[in-house]
């Protein structure tokens, strides 16, 4: 099942250690082996109850093959096939899928495979047949050289993978065909009793898995494309309410973090895992693209494809997440007090648009089509506020602006003129001071206020003094000598003069994110268009 | 070998149109014939030549089933063994795989498999034969029942999925082995006959896959790391180069990009393959841990698991190129001439960065192990220097500032002071009108220039006026009549006034990368330690 085409594999979330009975004190002897086998049928019941379909899969695999087993055990079967019969079981393992669509691929390429080598045998064999006994087997080997790097080469053809396994089965059934018949006379009769025992055990694989509590690829892919709806507004959610209350208290190291485990955020890792879902969904397509109309999926050629590019797009809102999750552990952090300051704005656009996301989400999960626009404007205002607070109050991002009190949260946005007046003061004293004599004609037309050194600029220097930076020229770190005998990877300095404009970053990324929701709500609307769900409130 | 644990896809890009034969013009009948003939030749021949490999896999495949073939071709050991052989070609088309890693796996899994299932069969076989003539039937169909139920439970189990192949063979091999024992008699002889014949195919197959030109999967792997690392490196500085060019004249719509084509972006598609590769990696270390120790990997336990390690710190590297991508082709773009202004250190950073990455990569490439640390302090210096351009003209990522004329670049830094000051008396002059009540006890103490409408106010209330933002009140969009007519999606307004952020995004993602770097540095070095890399220069 593993990441076949055709196929998919299924998730199973670890199951938490504290659910489990028997964990936490230790034990010995007796004890420690009824707790662990206590642990392990509990950990089977969870996996069991969390897909039921599991168990049922397990069950119809059984039924199939024991329906095979059947004709070669009852005495009245096993007269009219033969032995050949085991080919039937052969197919049953082989064939039988998990969802009916993969089972309706798999055995499409068995069986045109088998038919194909068949024919290909009849064929040889006859050609060899007549070229006498002597240079029979030669032609028998050749034609088995030539058929096995044949169909090896074609199934690494790109447009021929997907049909890897029905090159698989050519080799081997023409192989067999031949060898057999070339011992036991008669190709022909072997390779018909061969297909028929194959097509016996291809029909019941496919009888079993249709009428059996069917598990349809399309259903499964329905609610997976939900799912990744879900786990984007969750992880869109998560990272921002991280980020606005992260007091920079708690930054784990980037190299624990790097390897994929964030224990506190697990709608992080459920939009992880939507990114590495396209194979999963492109799998899950393909087969659907097999199956008959079924359940809530009534019509013919359902745009199963659709399903797929709306996983695209959505995968390209969740890259925008992934890169705001960047941010929020990036060493490079905005001040508390800064983040605070857009508190209000930011979270509107993020519950705003989060809820659009679901809502999109729950469209597709109810097979309805509903109308977004007032949505998506909502979004939209709560965006461009988000803006234009950022675009009023852009000075707070310039380095040259330092909150009196850092512990204090910023005054909030209708209250900050005063400050900005001190801060233009304070540019125009430190640009006086430095470029004095360029800018002395200028300062003639428009002459600065009297210079004192401010509060501001007391607390601006002392907060540079704090990070010592730039303490020296960064062209220092330029000359070879002065670092031969450090042999450690120097850490890269993040300069705290710029770390407001992280902010700026983050509020970019997620008005980004927004504007790529346009699309997301455009490719659901064609996917409910070409999947004709149900108009409602028009 | 399509995505299965332990195989993996091979990657053909398209051949382009223009370099195949007959192409461009239209003929008809046989020349048309002939010309699609010619170009699927050429095809076939560059397929070919773009890795030789394929051709080698596919010979080998060839004459591995003839081999087995010619143990029942011939009189000799046909008579030895009789016609359970053709199970020795079931299995050499079934274990045989493209890298040598891989065939072990699948062959161990088949192995096992039989093996398990041959026991299992001999032992339920004489408990059915001790129940009497009557019951065997039943206990026999009970247990394949059982037995179907039970390996396609387990297979379903996350930490078994990697055997699935050998739960398909124990499922199969374990019916045809009681079934035909029930049928035949003595099913110690029928299990024993086809372990040998199994036993025989597999030899075969591992024989010819490691004595002929192997095509080993740890080499495969240490190649896949190698190309990731360059194409990083390639993405970023395509990305950059991008951004630095574009004057805003070609944005092509993002919903046309969406669906993956940058047909001018070679290095992005490689770039998102890298991303994709995880589960790639992941198989070809899986695969690769079974092979011995070959070529340049000459130690034992070689460890393949860290190539996968680094692979997943190069990933969080290419996430910040795909975010600076998404903004290279985000709706909201910063204006050309700032661009422009940071265009030295931005180009600086980037060429320091896309060349330690590609060094990482040579060294990797060469099993080399040399000191990064001038080079990484080379890429902080830039870094920092672009850093403190940005810290020290971060005044003009603010909306007040708009540059004299748009169409020509902004003032290198050097000289921007006078811009500045033009700025500020902007600043001040916008205060002063707005809010002249609030700010007239300020005012007091730090006199502003005297007001006149500059020309640089025009301006920018001109362009105010050409992106009519804000014509109308963010809340109006709120009222809900407004809008009740408008059955389109409504697009995001880009705020241009915050257009200028962009660049703040740009090169906070770019500083995030290089913060990175220093991670992917350590791990390399790690991977380099734990493979006894060759140390070099120290």
């Amino acid at each position: 099942m593993n990441g076949k085409k055709g196929s998919f594999e299924i998730n199973i979330p670890s199951i938490p250690k504290a659910k489990m009975p028997g964990n936490g004190k230790k034990s010995s002897g007796d004890d420690m082996a009824f707790f662990s086998c206590k642990v392990w049928i509990w950990n089977v019941w969870e996996f069991c109850k969390e897909d039921s379909n599991r168990v049922v899969f397990s069950l119809k695999v059984g039924l199939a093959v024991l329906l095979v087993s059947l004709l070669i055990l009852f005495q009245a079967p096993y007269k009219v096939f033969g032995t050949n019969i085991i080919w039937s079981i052969l197919t049953v393992a082989i064939v039988f899928e998990y969802t009916v669509g993969a089972t309706f691929n798999r055995g499409f390429n068995r069986a045109l495979g088998s038919l194909l080598a068949g024919i290909l045998a009849i064929g040889v064999a006859q050609l060899a047949l007549s070229t006498g006994r002597v240079a029979e087997p030669f032609v028998i080997g050749i034609s088995i050289f030539l058929i096995g790097t044949v169909t090896s080469f074609m199934k690494l053809w790109p447009s021929l993978v997907p049909y890897e396994y029905g090159f698989r089965v050519i080799l081997f059934t023409y192989c067999l065909i031949i060898v057999s018949g070339y011992r036991m006379g008669n190709p022909i009769k072997t390779s018909m009793d061969r297909l028929y025992s194959i097509a016996i055990g291809g029909i019941v694989a496919v009888l079993v898995n249709v009428l059996i509590l069917p598990i349809w690829a399309g259903e499964q892919l329905h609610k997976e494309l939900v799912a990744s709806f879900n786990a984007v507004a969750d992880s869109l959610e998560e990272c921002v309410r991280k980020y606005l209350e992260d007091d920079g208290s708690d930054h784990p190291e980037f190299s624990k973090t790097v390897m994929d485990e964030f224990p506190d955020e697990p709608a992080y890792r459920k939009c992880r895992t939507t990114l590495n879902s396209s194979a999963k969904l492109e799998s899950l397509a393909n087969s659907a693209k097999w199956e008959p109309p079924h359940g809530r999926f009534r019509h013919f050629f359902y745009p199963w494809s659709e399903y797929v590019k709306v996983g695209a797009v959505l995968r390209y809102c969740a890259y925008e997440v992934m890169a705001l999750h960047g941010v929020l552990h990036s060493e490079i952090q905005a001040p508390y007090n800064l983040r605070i300051t857009f508190q209000k704005e930011i979270q509107d656009a993020t519950t705003q648009a989060a809820e659009l996301v679901r809502s999109l989400g729950k469209d597709v999960s109810n097979m309805k089509q509903t109308l977004k626009t007032a949505l998506l404007k909502r979004v939209h205002s709560s965006t461009e506020r988000l803006q234009r607070a950022i675009d009023m109050h852009s000075y707070l991002l310039t380095s040259n602006y330092e909150p009196p009190d850092s512990s204090k949260p910023l005054p909030k946005l209708s209250h900050t003129l005063s400050s900005t007046l001190y801060d233009l003061s304070n540019q125009l004293a430190e640009l006086d001071k430095t470029d004095l004599d360029q800018t002395s004609n200028l300062t003639n037309q428009n002459p600065p206020p009297p210079q004192t050194e401010s509060y501001h600029e007391m607390m601006r220097k002392q907060s540079r003094r704090l990070h010592s930076w730039p303490s020296r020229e960064v062209d220092a770190f330029e000359e070879e000598g002065s670092f031969s005998a450090d042999t450690m990877i120097p850490r890269m300095k993040a300069l705290e003069s710029t770390a407001a404009l992280s902010l700026a970053t983050f509020t970019s990324l997620l008005i980004e994110f927004v504007a790529r929701l346009d699309h997301l709500v455009e490719s659901v609307d064609e996917l409910s268009r070409m999947a004709k769900f149900e108009h409602e409130g028009l």
